[in-house]
């Protein structure tokens, strides 16, 4: 167990030097002083160890012992923390944080998938060996969402936590809103920017902002993390026509990450998670929010509305919140990962979406022929779906194709579920419709 | 000194039982459960004190002891944790304050004032005892700004903090802007709507956000408190002209508290922090902030611009916030109230404003008759100020009065300061010139 008393220095392990690591070398390099005032004592790196260790990061490595085998990093004797930046679920990073937390050491990690996925049980051998695990550059890059949870809002029971999750698709969705220009294109230019990766599946499909999502809602509601209940729908479905459409009708279109609980019909806690393009009001904070930034809102019983923004990803704001969680330790703080003991999150089955009333955006793709619309609007009325407004594209696109958009009032998810399966053998939809949650404002 | 290890209860004393202390009763009840599982140990309320006993508050105080002279509550010995609600900046309020240090009790306070004025002392006192002195509560409402800043940025030198820090001065700003009524008519709706006070003077004339803005600067850049160094400015002289041609322009006004470092010639730190109405770009975050919301945005040098945003008052928000202090209590987290121990925190001169390099927004007020507009360029001119653009108002208003209104180019404004000496002897001008600052997008 790191000694958290004396003025000694807190003694970190770093595994991985990609752009994160090197950042959180340079920051604890220029802001040595007003991190060791803070901190009550200086953090030092006493040892590094990444894959190809010629590599030029622009930093220098030659004050730090260097290890060829970093999961020997658990078992140095002069080294108190492990901040793990490797990645991956598995494999390494998890053999390194299971042996760091094992050997009574303090774990510090931005590896949303690793929590995502073993966060749980990290956490369980962490509390039992009253150690610390930290991880709040795994959600939102630099904002500080997880000790806002923890500690800013925690005397809230939270009613509903949602934001803007990923930079990625918030680049390309509010560039498409500016530009006009469709996804591939904008995907295209986003890579060629370096703002999204080479194989952008993690960003644009949801699965990144999805870990993030399922760890928050852990934090927030007591529940035990359970990632593989997340719904996830990502946003390459979206078209200019989309944003266009949305924005005649007063709307922006965002990848948000919600996540709800309720009751199910016995009284036991369900929760909700879902990861899937939505129409946000432009009045909406979560509206304003373009570019690659990153943006959460909590919604606590007492707080009401919290709002936290900042820079999702990026070297210097991940290494700001990597250089947080060490600073806490450094001050003695090593209560529960998620706010409350792992053994008291409560495992909580999913809930079944359709029970949300609320406002539904559906953009059908049809055939450019008579009765289409009848069609469509009889299956509405026949599953009780009540429209709000109906914008039809006056001509059919290049593909012969004709995109009726729609907009509920409120109503039950479900209903909305029942029409489209009115319509699954429709032969007029010459495309699956996008149904798209409207965010109240 | 509180036992911050075990799992018994923390016992709470409650000075003040206005709105927010009956708050913190009822939260304490309905969030029960949750808070005492996230705090590790319950947080019981076991003795309270107030002027009128027998008023009803809509709580239940007949589990509780009643203290009829609350500064005995420091002494009480079975109480861990005073929590001060009564407001003033002296008085009965520092007097607890104090002797509840003094007894090595812990101390969470909503008190703006007192902390402006005597936080330095007592958060020597309190180290000195090794005792919590909290007050998350006293700046922002339920916005977890405080601990934003001393945990979640604590790896980063802050370059700039600023914010919209008082709610009732954003509520009468937002509403001028969207009803276009001018200040004396809204105030006065406001006052009737329960958002501004019968006496509204420590709100619209920026002393509340003031002792908020002292205390967000001696955290962000290790400053002693200096309320007395805070240039405040009001809202009393926006007028509805004023509104309209900044949203001509591209702005909105809102109040906005901002401090800054920066150094002298010598190479001494200095320090800017003011309160005073600013012109805010369109594209700004703190643009979309309406209504009685606060907002504050802390720009790190690795976390880049940060935005913390909520409620800035009211019952449940700032119940919220005295109990995440106590929470944090609970869980034995007692470090620097300042983020750094208060003997480090450093004196600072406070800096000269005109140094600054920026654009500004210039509103006269002048008689109806010709050359006047000469008189004015003439002098902007012969102090170097480059006018980015110029409204004149076409007709003059029923004082005989036409608003002439300008946005400089970027330069220091101390040559604005000088063009306005310049015309500080004019006969055309019907009243002092309205000067506010326009923030960077």
């Amino acid at each position: 167990m790191p000694d958290t008393t004396s003025s000694a220095p807190l003694r970190i392990a770093l595994a991985g030097l990609g752009t994160v690591g090197a950042g959180v070398i340079r920051l604890l390099d220029a802001n040595a002083d007003l991190v060791t005032a803070r901190a009550g004592r200086p953090l030092e790196v006493v040892a590094v160890s990444a894959r190809d260790r010629n590599r030029d990061r622009g930093v220098d490595l030659s004050g730090f012992a260097w290890e060829g085998d970093m999961t020997q990093m658990a078992s140095r004797g002069d080294v108190d923390v492990v901040v793990e930046l490797v990645g991956g679920a598995d494999g390494p990073a998890l053999t390194l944080a299971r042996d760091t937390i094992a050997a009574g050491k303090g774990l510090v990690t931005a590896n949303k998938a690793m929590i995502a996925h073993h966060g749980l049980a990290l956490a369980e051998s962490a509390e039992a060996q009253g150690t610390a695990l930290k991880f709040e550059a795994a959600v939102a890059g630099g904002i500080p969402i997880v000790k806002g949870l923890r500690e800013g809002a925690a005397a809230n029971s939270i009613e509903h936590i949602y934001g803007i999750l990923n930079g990625t698709a918030n680049y390309i969705l509010s560039t498409m809103e500016s530009s006009g220009a469709d996804f591939a294109t904008t995907l295209k230019d986003a890579q060629e920017l370096g703002y999204a990766e080479a194989d952008p599946t993690f960003d644009i499909e949801g699965i990144d902002a999805a870990h993030k999502l399922a760890i928050l809602a852990a934090i927030s509601f007591g529940a035990r993390v359970d990632f593989e209940a997340v719904a996830c729908e990502g946003i390459s479905r979206v078209r200019a026509a989309d944003i266009a459409q949305a924005d005649a009708l007063g709307y922006v279109i965002r990848l948000i990450g919600m996540a709800d609980i309720s009751t199910d019909s016995s009284g036991a806690p369900v929760l909700l998670q879902q990861v899937k393009p939505c129409l946000v009001p432009k009045g909406h904070p979560l509206a304003h929010v373009t570019g690659p930034t990153n943006a959460v809102v909590a919604e606590g019983n007492y707080s009401g509305r919290l709002l936290f923004q900042g820079a999702g990803a990026g070297e210097g704001p991940t290494a700001s919140a990597v250089v947080a969680d060490l600073i806490d330790i450094a001050r003695g703080e090593a209560g529960a990962p998620f706010s409350v003991p792992a053994a008291a999150l409560q495992a909580m089955a999913p809930a079944e979406s359709g029970a949300r009333i609320g406002q539904t955006y559906l953009r059908f793709t049809v055939s450019d022929r008579p009765g289409v619309l009848a069609e469509i609007t009889a299956a509405m009325r026949d599953a009780d779906v009540s429209i709000e407004s109906l914008i039809q594209q006056g001509r059919a696109n290049d593909g012969g194709e004709v995109l009726v958009a729609m907009v509920t009032h409120d109503g039950p998810e479900s209903c909305v579920t029942y029409a489209l399966q009115l319509l699954a053998d429709s032969d007029s939809l010459t495309a699956p419709p996008l149904v798209m949650k409207i965010l109240e404002d």
